[in-house]
C-alpha cells in the first residue's frame, strides 16, 4: 500500500506529514490565500497541489474555478462533507466559478437505483444539504453526469492515455466499473476547462488524491490541449468518535451524519474519546491532552469558528482548568445549535431548488 | 491464447471448426434463413450464436434488428468489410430494423483525430462506402457514438457488472482505453433494445466474438432489464493474397482496400497464391487444389454470386481443365468490374448523404 490510498475504502492515514512526503504534496500555505477560513488557518487543510496558481488567480482577480461532486445515493451525508462545502464556499466568495456535478451515473451504477431515483435524491436532499452547509446556489453551476455528453466523450479520450499498469499503480485494482467511473471523474474535474482554459481547485479529503494525481498525469499527456493542471487542497479526515482516524458509517455509534437526531448525537458525543486523564485529580495536576481529544477536534474542524475561543479552550484544557465533562457539555450545546440551524437551512434550501442553475447542454 | 481471440490484432485461426468448439458457437445453419445469401450458402458464414431467434423472427415477421459499427478513421476500408455489409443487407431485406453506429469516439481516441474530423470522414467516405456496398440508406438508422448519451450512460452501468479478471479472461488485457471502448461497444450492441426489447443480430468476423460474448454475459447479469441476448453470425476472414489466413493492411502487397486503383489490384492478384501444381503438366494430370486457392476464395467470398458458375470453376480446376493463368484473368476481370461499380456507386452515394436518417436524441 506504499504510495497508495484507496479513495473508495477507509484506509488509516496515521501520519499526515508522511502522506505529504509520499504523495509529493506541498504543505498547505494559508498565507497564499486572503482571509483563509478556519479550516485553512488551523491546518485542517494540511496539504495542496499547485496552490500558488489559485492564490495568484484570487489576488489578480483572474478567472478560476472550484469544483466538487455529489453522489446522490445515501439518505444522509457524512458529517465530514461539511468541510468540502466550507472550502467551496471560501473559494466561491473569492470569485471562483463554482461547479457541482451530480454523479447520478455513479449512484445508479454503484447502488442499483435508477437514474431517475438518483436525480430525485439529489434534488430532494443532497443539493439542498450543500446549500444548507453554505454553498451559494445563485453562484453555482450544477450538472448531472448523465446529461453531460462532453464529459463522457472526453472520459473516453482520456482513458486511452493510460495503461492498466499505471491505473493499478495508483488505485491498486482495475475493475472495469472502477476504471469507467474514474475516467468520468477525471473528465468531470476538467469539465469547466472544456470551454475556457483556467486554473481550478478541487477541495477534497486526502483519500481523493488518486483522482487528482491521475487527472494531472493525463493533462500532461494531452499537451496539445493545454489544460491547466488542476489544483487541489486536502483536508484531514474527521476522526471517528472512538478515536480512530476516520469517521465511518460502518461504525454508526462513532459517526455523525446529517441530518441526525440531536439526542442521538449527544449520546454519541458523551461516549466520545477525549484527551482526559485517568482521574480528575491527575487531570487537574497534569492538564488534559487536547491533541488526542475527539471533542476538541470536532470543535476545531466543525463547531467553533472563533480562533481565540478555540485557543482558550486549548489552554484551559492543557493547564487542567477545563475538565472533560464540562467541555463536552459545551460542545454538545454547540452541536445541537449547529444541527438545528442545519435543519432550518435545509428546509429553506429545499424550497429553493427551483432556483438552481443547471448547465444547459446542446444536443 | 486458449479460448481467446483478440479483436484488435490479427490472430491466425487455423481451424474454424476448432473455433466453434472452443468458443461454444453453433455451426451456421442456412436452412433457418429464407433465401440465404451466397456467404451463408457457401459457409463463409460458418458459425452463429442464437441464430434460431433471428430465423424465427424473420419467419414470423416479428421485430428484430441488425447492427454494425463503422470506425471512421482510415482513408479506405478493408475488402473484407464487404461481407459485413452484405450480411446487413440480407437482414435488412428480411425486415430487420438496421442500425449503423459511427464510432467517432473510438476513431478520435485511437487515432488522435478530432471528433469533427472523424465525423467528416464518416460522412465523406465510410457511410457512402457502406451504401455503395449495398446498404439501403432509406432503411437504416445512423448515430454517432458521441451523440448518444444513452449508450454512454448504459456503458457506465454495464461496466459495474464485470470484474477485471473476467475482462482479462476474455480479452487478454485490460487497459483503461480498451475497457472503455469495449463497454461502449457492449452498450452499442444493445442500444436498439433500450426502447424496444427485441432480438438482434450482429454480423461479424470471428475475431469480434469477444464483444458478443461479453455482451451476452452482461445481459444475463441484468436480469431485471430483460434484454434479449444478442445473436451473431460469424464469417471467415478474407485471406491474405499470400495465402496466410487474414488479409491485413500490414502487408499492403497482399491486401485489397476499397477504393483501390484497379491496375494495382491486378498486379497484386497476379502474384496471389493459388492451388496450382508445380508444372502445367502436373496440373493437367492431377488437377488443381481450389481449397487452397486464394483466387478461388476471393470469388467464393466476394466476386461470384452465382453458385452454378462457382461450382463449374471448382470442377474445371479440380479435373485439370482450368489453369491458374486463365482463371486469374477472369478473376481480374470480375475484380475490375467490381471496383468500377463500387466507384460508381460510391460517387452516387456521396451525393445522397443528406438523405441519411440520423437518430434524433432528446437532451
Amino acid at each position: 500500500m506504499k504510495n497508495m490510498i484507496d479513495p473508495w475504502g477507509s484506509v488509516l492515514v496515521k501520519d499526515y506529514e508522511k502522506v505529504i512526503d509520499q504523495f509529493g504534496l506541498d504543505n498547505f500555505n494559508p498565507k497564499l490565500f486572503p482571509e483563509p477560513n478556519s479550516l485553512m488557518r488551523r491546518q485542517v487543510v494540511f496539504a495542496a497541489r499547485d496552490q500558488g496558481q489559485i492564490g495568484h488567480a484570487i489576488l489578480k482577480k483572474k478567472p478560476f474555478y472550484a469544483l466538487s461532486g455529489i453522489v446522490p445515493s445515501a439518505e444522509k451525508i457524512h458529517f465530514g462533507t461539511k468541510m468540502v462545502v466550507e472550502n467551496l464556499e471560501y473559494f466561491q466568495e473569492q470569485g471562483a466559478k463554482t461547479y457541482i456535478l451530480v454523479a447520478d451515473l455513479e449512484a445508479a451504477a454503484a447502488r442499483g437505483i435508477s437514474l431517475e431515483e438518483a436525480r430525485k435524491r439529489a434534488m430532494d436532499f443532497h443539493i439542498p444539504a450543500y446549500i444548507a452547509l453554505g454553498l451559494d446556489l445563485k453562484k453555482t453551476f450544477f450538472y448531472f453526469q448523465s446529461d453531460n455528453k462532453e464529459v463522457m466523450n472526453k472520459a473516453y479520450e482520456f482513458a486511452k492515455k493510460i495503461t492498466y499498469n499505471e491505473f493499478k499503480a495508483i488505485y491498486g485494482s482495475a475493475d472495469p466499473g472502477k476504471i469507467m467511473s474514474t475516467m468520468v471523474q477525471v473528465a468531470d474535474i476538467l469539465y469547466p476547462q472544456f470551454h475556457e482554459r483556467m486554473p481550478g481547485v478541487i477541495p477534497v479529503g486526502i483519500d481523493q488524491d488518486p483522482h487528482i494525481r491521475l487527472t494531472r498525469d493525463i493533462v500532461q499527456r494531452m499537451k496539445s490541449e493545454k489544460f491547466f493542471l488542476p489544483s487541489a487542497i486536502y483536508h484531514k479526515f474527521t476522526p471517528s468518535l472512538d478515536g480512530s482516524l476516520k469517521m465511518s458509517k460502518s461504525k454508526p455509534e462513532s459517526c455523525i451524519e446529517l441530518p441526525e437526531d440531536p439526542e442521538k448525537v449527544i449520546k454519541k458525543l458523551k461516549k466520545a474519546k477525549t484527551g482526559g486523564r485517568e482521574t480528575v485529580e491527575e487531570q487537574k495536576k497534569k492538564g488534559g491532552e487536547p491533541e488526542k481529544c475527539i471533542i476538541f477536534e470536532l470543535e476545531k474542524q466543525h463547531l467553533l469558528h472563533d480562533d481565540k475561543e478555540l485557543d482558550q479552550i486549548y489552554k484551559d484544557c492543557k493547564c487542567g482548568k477545563l475538565m472533560c465533562g464540562e467541555h463536552k457539555e459545551k460542545t454538545c450545546q454547540r452541536m445541537v445549535e449547529f444541527l438545528a440551524e442545519f435543519e432550518r437551512k435545509l428546509a429553506k434550501a429545499k424550497k429553493n431548488v427551483n432556483k438552481l442553475k443547471f448547465i444547459k447542454f446542446r444536443n
